[in-house]
């Protein structure tokens, strides 16, 4: 359902659970990153009636939950500081072909694949976090639905716009992208590395 | 209490009047604006504890907006559609002093002097709309507290960051440009303009 084209490695679990304040700093900025890309597509097609209210709930609901994640680091004692973010969503983007209308679709097909990707961590955190940090545990049941919803939303997105046929095969190239982006691995813990 | 310099002409009332339509679109893009202000400050200063969760409530707030100007829209018939923005937030923005931290303080204070001066029209426009639009009138009357709100959380942001003589200052400083920015005209009916 969530379109992805490779489970994540359980090796990751572990390594997340290891780094754990590390990770959630990397979760605040992500929450704030993927705001933030709602907020551009905003900006970058004003023509395209069907995106507006959608993006801008999906950013609200993204920063929401940025709040939520720096609440989370002020219970555990973390700093909220920058970081440097991983190379996962540099290669992703680099899928993204540059003509329009193919960036628009490719932009909204990567970002259900962003969506799906971290809907299937939380889901794995969430199963192991419980006996480290059940208030965690817990945020992380309520977030992983929504991402769930911002993956299906988005891709309905790209259905409103475009043909279905050219969205299913386009779909499943960026899914194997995006399978390929996080098999190169990270330097550093990261959520999506 | 909303620190402008200068009150708005009341000539521009009944111009915005006469291009109501325009006048709204204008509104809806300046709503998005704002809400990307915030959102762009949250990633340009992550290091700046304090102002993370108010930047991310403003630009929820100001997300709502730009779907409640959007209901306004289909209400009236009007398509949302690109809008060539005045001149007023270009000038502003030439203001703000490009060094840090001055860049901040400035930022902030621009943002507050535009929060104030959206409130003040919003006020003269909730006043003159009832016998045109009560719905309108109605959400503008909301709204202008929303914006005085805001208006209010920039300068207590300012102050948590900078010395308040400093603040004060360069507050009286911005009033001044902003109300100028005004009165240097627009050429096409503005919310700002």
């Amino acid at each position: 359902m969530l379109r992805l084209s490779a489970p994540t490695d359980p090796a990751w679990v572990t390594q997340a659970l290891d780094h754990l304040d590390e990770l959630l700093l990397d979760h605040a900025h992500l929450e704030k990153k993927a705001a933030g890309t709602a907020v551009t597509l905003l900006f970058r097609y004003p023509e395209r009636r069907v995106l507006q209210e959608p993006l801008a709930r999906i950013a609200r609901e993204e920063l929401v939950h940025f709040e939520q994640v720096l609440a989370q680091l002020d219970r555990r004692g973390v700093p909220f500081r920058p970081l440097r973010p991983g190379p996962y969503a540099g290669r992703l983007h680099a899928a993204i072909r540059g003509q329009e209308p193919d960036r628009l679709l490719d932009t909204l097909l990567v970002a259900a694949l962003i969506e799906a990707r971290s809907c299937e961590r939380l889901a794995l955190l969430a199963a192991a976090l419980p006996a480290v940090d059940e208030r965690l545990a817990a945020l992380y049941r309520e977030l992983l639905e929504a991402e769930a919803r911002h993956h299906g939303e988005y891709v309905r997105l790209a259905l409103a716009l475009f043909a279905e046929p050219e969205v299913r095969t386009r779909l499943q190239a960026l899914a194997r992208a995006e399978a390929d982006a996080l098999a190169a691995g990270a330097p550093a813990p990261r959520f999506h590395g």
